[in-house]
């Protein structure tokens, strides 16, 4: 069986450990006779899997009480319209613009005719950088930030204060260890560091589940997914089963304070080897994202960015190639990348930069 | 290896040889040394994996040039929301009300503040039946039906006329040839007939992508889904794999013409066994589901029922308890549920009615 190192942006690398118990169980899941993904959602089956995939995240990301964790679906980019839909009475938002993705959840709360007024942006250095600033008012509804931005490799280094904060944490979600006294919400497409597409978590505090008004629809109320358990209508169930068995092995690495230690590490080996001159991080020193390593050859070399890509792909190595909108080269380096395939691309960088510097 | 016989009524029985190739591809996906849900949407491989599921759709069910076939997340409670964002620029709509779906597909219209008109129902008879007169009139932007009612076990046996008739075809997608001169758009999750929960099919009549106003949310805009095939933001990648897999499956059955006279054979042999006394449908005849058997011992014997139903389990049959709306018993005979299976359950109900009769 071959297995490539994958640094895509998402979705990425799954642990080897959650593909293999899937596939042990994917004609009978357990002895039951059938696979999960034939289970009803409403048997004890498929609930035991959905409830402990919950409990998993509770315990490992120290979720507190006062905080409903919930599954929907449409990633992200779906949640752009939840939270406006959801979090605004008085239809007054501020949000930080540190990317593409702020930006569209930006438009999303105009299109629902929200007053948005943008507090921070890094737009004017390309956003290469998280906004020094960042003052949110008690007068907005919510504070909007991205934490970590796939396509700049920027991230938060800590929490901006806000009454109701909400994040943004598709790309950093159980990456390191967040303080709940901050949030107000928190969400995440789980395709980079939860497991597969198809499952988008949501991890709200319990008071703002009721400032939606009667006219959203549904399937867009946070407060049907909390009141039913996230099982209004059926689930994605097999996608909700990755997740569980993601938050497993996670609990097998030693949790999410563990992993932060090691996602640190993987980064510093990264961004010592671009520093050395011959790469060129994208990012700000101090405002660097520990998942995606984003990067380019001198001030942006196309010819020689193009030779790295092909080399890289003969040493089995995928996902490398920079997102159009700022070109280069990019490292996504989630938390199910190991240690031990990253230090094969810092070899492999440092070979390259010496045969091409 | 054991396995059960499947009669959910959804997520429900996948053919075993959609599982073995899942399970043969779950670690390496064709020997790119990964699994296909760990693949980038936005590359060769996936996109393949994508396009031929489509490809497969529009052959199987001879969908025509003039439809766009859509992958969607949320259900079809999602699509509920987004009918009558995307369908009512006069904001006026009629429905059929056949049921609890249909039923909630009306309050959804309503929480958006169309004027919707029940052109028919089937509520005074408990909903047994698909109601004679369907007069959809050319005033409203959009009529609604819902083809195959899981609950009551009821099915249209032709379409309606209607200028642009949206179906919600949730539970009888794939299973018969569809007369698309008669559909403006047809919608149905994935989790009974197409494949595992998680993704949501819509087969939309081009000239309909252009009636959304322009304060929809983008990611409930199907325009938006048709002009990126699929892909503005992450799609359900695995399970859209594992659709196209199923579509492969029903293309190796003789395709949809096939697989419809089967149905209907599978159909006829449990109402057969109904209609002989110990038992009693829930649907009159003339509007029975060829997908959904809903049928009680006697008018309704709470005691038997449930011994019925422990006997099943003895038997390795599952999924035969009735909706708890209705009560009683239902068989859900999907295409993936075998004409095997199906004689096996026919056979187990006359031993049973011969016992306690």
């Amino acid at each position: 069986m071959k297995r490539v190192l994958n640094f895509s942006a998402g979705p990425s690398t799954i642990p080897l450990d959650v593909l293999k118990e899937a596939e042990l169980n994917l004609l009978d899941f357990k002895g039951n006779g059938l696979s999960i993904m034939e289970s009803s959602h409403r048997v004890a089956m498929f609930e035991d899997v959905h409830n402990e995939a919950i409990a998993l995240m509770r315990e490992l990301y120290k979720i507190p009480d006062n905080f409903k964790v919930l599954f929907i679906q449409g990633g992200a980019s779906m949640q752009f319209a939840f939270v406006p839909f959801n979090l605004a009475p008085n239809k007054k938002a501020q949000y930080v613009d540190t990317g593409v993705w702020s930006s569209k959840a930006i438009k999303e709360a105009r299109i629902q005719g929200l007053d948005v007024e943008i507090v921070a942006s890094s737009e004017d250095t390309k956003y290469d950088r998280i906004p020094e600033k960042i003052d949110f008012s008690d007068k907005a509804d919510y504070g909007y930030i991205t934490s970590n931005n796939t396509i700049y490799g920027t991230q938060y280094k800590s929490l901006p204060s806000c009454k109701n904060l909400v994040i943004d944490a598709s790309s950093d979600v159980f990456s390191y260890v967040i303080d709940w006294s901050k949030v107000g919400l928190l969400f995440a497409g789980a395709q980079k560091n939860a497991g597969p597409a198809g499952v988008t978590i949501a991890i709200i505090r319990e008071d703002l589940l009721d400032l939606a008004g009667q006219n959203v629809p549904s399937m867009l109320k946070y407060k049907n997914y909390a009141d039913s358990n996230s099982m209004f209508n059926t689930p994605p169930t097999f996608s909700i089963y990755l997740l569980g068995l993601t938050m497993k092995w996670l609990k097998n690495q030693g949790g999410v304070e563990e992993i932060e230690k090691i996602n640190a590490q993987k980064a510093r080996l990264l961004y010592e080897t671009i520093d050395a001159g011959f790469y060129k991080a994208h990012a700000q020193k101090g405002h660097r994202s520990n998942m995606n390593v984003s990067f380019t050859i001198g001030n942006g070399n196309v010819e020689l960015e193009k030779k790295f890509l092909e080399e890289a792909a003969k040493n089995e190595m995928i996902g490398l190639k920079g997102h159009r909108i700022i070109g280069g080269l990019r490292a996504s380096i989630y938390n199910a990348v190991s240690l031990e395939n990253v230090k094969k691309l810092k070899d492999f960088m440092e070979e390259f930069a010496k045969k091409n510097g």
